[in-house]
């Protein structure tokens, strides 16, 4: 998609160095970086200079190209691939890139082996690409329903960011925004800051403002009143892990939105690609859920006056803060995954029909 | 109640000035603050250097005072009660202490008017104190209950401020805790941060900081996920406006917690005093919601790393963002409410038994 006028793809690889962009920059800097070893790799995960579920697996995928250039034997790659899925706990297509890139690399010892990796980590990418088109194209039908009922702006709330910068391209929860804008379909995005990191406002809206989108940010806070006074006509979230029973692991905060749709009669859509199906955990009771630096709480970045990057203290000096990362949307509260192969109702059976 | 070992009220007068801790330097910065003239006590309710409907209140009431000593004919009482009702559209007994002081002003051209004034706007805050105790005593005894059946430490969770600071003294929601922490039962409070103005962070961790409560800042996106892990046993908020219909007007996002709580079948009660009560607006849809200046959103106020107070742009430059301020959390999702009388049902039926 489109930063400053010019297409992107969210990471390449190119003279034996992966390039990303420096997602904790954004909005106010647009820096690329270089991953030289599978360790920057690991970091860029960690510190989240990369994050989004699909945009996290193909950054461990291309780690581990990066750890094959570094030192291709056995043990090596197979250290570097446990410390890539320990990254980052709750992301579930994480380990998915890792045990599919490991499937590859295992017990191989000829000269192939960078190519075998790149091949594969480039496919990782163009599949997720398709997906990410697909999930587009199958949104894209509930927009233009509504849109034909209505004949007004399509007023859609969406959560944290799902969008390209997540992905490889296009997005997620995105996608179909991104579709039904190119087809002239009238949207407006209410974009949730998405504390504690703001990614919503960071990310999100960056994107959309980018590409022309029209989007308002709101608190966290606020998308309750804006569905109690029919401000919102549909949500469309992502997800970082979705169980098999439909329940959905997706950013701090998911849970709550999806309630305050189902009480306001409000469609509330998961928007995710099949890799990020969790088919082992039946309990959501189960999932890990992160808990991250509590500094991420009580610090933020932004811009002075003077337009230079400065961290600022927001709570008292004496105060402790705990910064849980996920929350947990029953099945019940969603109304329609959105994936790559169709809309599908979130439940066992459906989800059993559609992908097993 | 104590900041820096040393006990205050939040509003008092003292030689002809009303004297104001200004709320919006805290948590950073612990600033006394006198109002002389009635246009600084509007503008400190509009820029919030006073919040909360009982404080707001007592200051319109005193504003009324320093009218009374600025120029005492009524079509100057009149106008200033008039621009003293508008300074903040939503809290309902800004216009219940305005009315009250005009009932007693209006027509009065003695010398004694100043006395007058002066008398009921103490009497106002005298009022207020006692109303806030009780609420902590009739909140005490659910803290109690939850108490007497775990033994262990009671987890509650509050968002925004009604603390002391949002009232005379004690608070609303917060006096139950209070109450309950001189008694020796151990609590814990999850503090909402409370986005865009960052009042829990600010004021209510502030103030139990002070008074060496044990509490925890969580994004506004967090309540969910707790309750989902049974790490909440009752929620406390104050409110702005209760209808009649027991339907709860209060800081944004109060109804995303409700429905958390509801959910996860987790007791959610508000604390008022009777002064907070609209009996005349049937249906929710008719309160108006203050929408507040979009760059409470987009900038914020910290210590950058050399302890100055800095303020910095959060969101992209060119991102529009919109700042509701309350929203309505509907009777049927409030065990119920404290007040100074006692423990109600959110119903007509209840509220009309206790209070007409």
């Amino acid at each position: 998609m489109i930063i400053e006028g010019k297409e992107y793809r969210t990471i390449w690889f190119e003279n034996n160095v992966v390039k990303i962009i420096d997602q904790t920059k954004l909005p106010h800097q647009f820096v690329i970086k270089d991953l030289k070893r599978v360790k920057d790799a690991i970091n860029a995960i960690k510190v989240m200079e990369v994050r989004g579920a699909p945009l996290i697996g193909a950054t461990a995928a291309y780690g581990l190209v990066l750890a094959v250039i570094e030192n291709n034997e056995q043990s090596f790659l197979k250290k570097s691939a446990e410390n890539l899925i320990r990254s980052r706990p709750t992301a579930i297509n994480l380990k998915w890139a890792v045990d599919r890139m490991m499937n590859k690399l295992s017990g191989v010892n000829s000269d192939k082996i960078l190519e075998i990796a790149l091949n594969e980590a480039k496919e990782i990418c163009e599949e997720d690409i398709k997906f990410c088109e697909n999930i587009g194209l199958n949104g894209l039908k509930i927009i233009e329903e509504i849109y034909s009922k209505t004949k007004k702006t399509v007023n859609i709330l969406t959560h944290c960011n799902a969008g390209w910068l997540a992905t490889i391209n296009w997005g997620t929860a995105t996608s179909p925004i991104y579709h039904a804008h190119k087809k002239g379909i009238p949207v407006h995005i209410w974009v949730d800051e998405t504390r504690p990191r703001n990614q919503g406002a960071n990310l999100t809206s960056y994107e959309f403002n980018e590409e022309k989108i029209p989007n308002t940010i709101i608190a966290d806070n606020t998308g309750g009143i804006l569905m109690q006074r029919g401000e919102v006509d549909m949500c469309i979230v992502g997800t970082d892990r979705t169980l098999s029973t439909g329940d959905v692991c997706n950013k701090i905060g998911t849970y709550l939105k999806a309630l305050a749709a189902h009480d306001n009669n409000v469609p509330f859509y998961v928007a995710l690609p099949s890799s990020t199906i969790d088919w082992d955990i039946k309990d959501f009771k189960d999932i890990p859920i992160e808990e991250r630096s509590s500094e991420e709480l009580s610090h933020i970045d932004g811009l002075d006056e003077k337009g230079g990057l400065k961290k600022v203290l927001i709570y008292p000096k004496k105060s402790k803060s705990m910064n849980l990362a996920f929350d947990i949307t029953p099945a019940k509260y969603v109304t329609g995954l959105i994936t790559e192969k169709g809309i599908c109702e979130a439940s066992s059976d459906a989800l059993q029909k559609m992908f097993k």
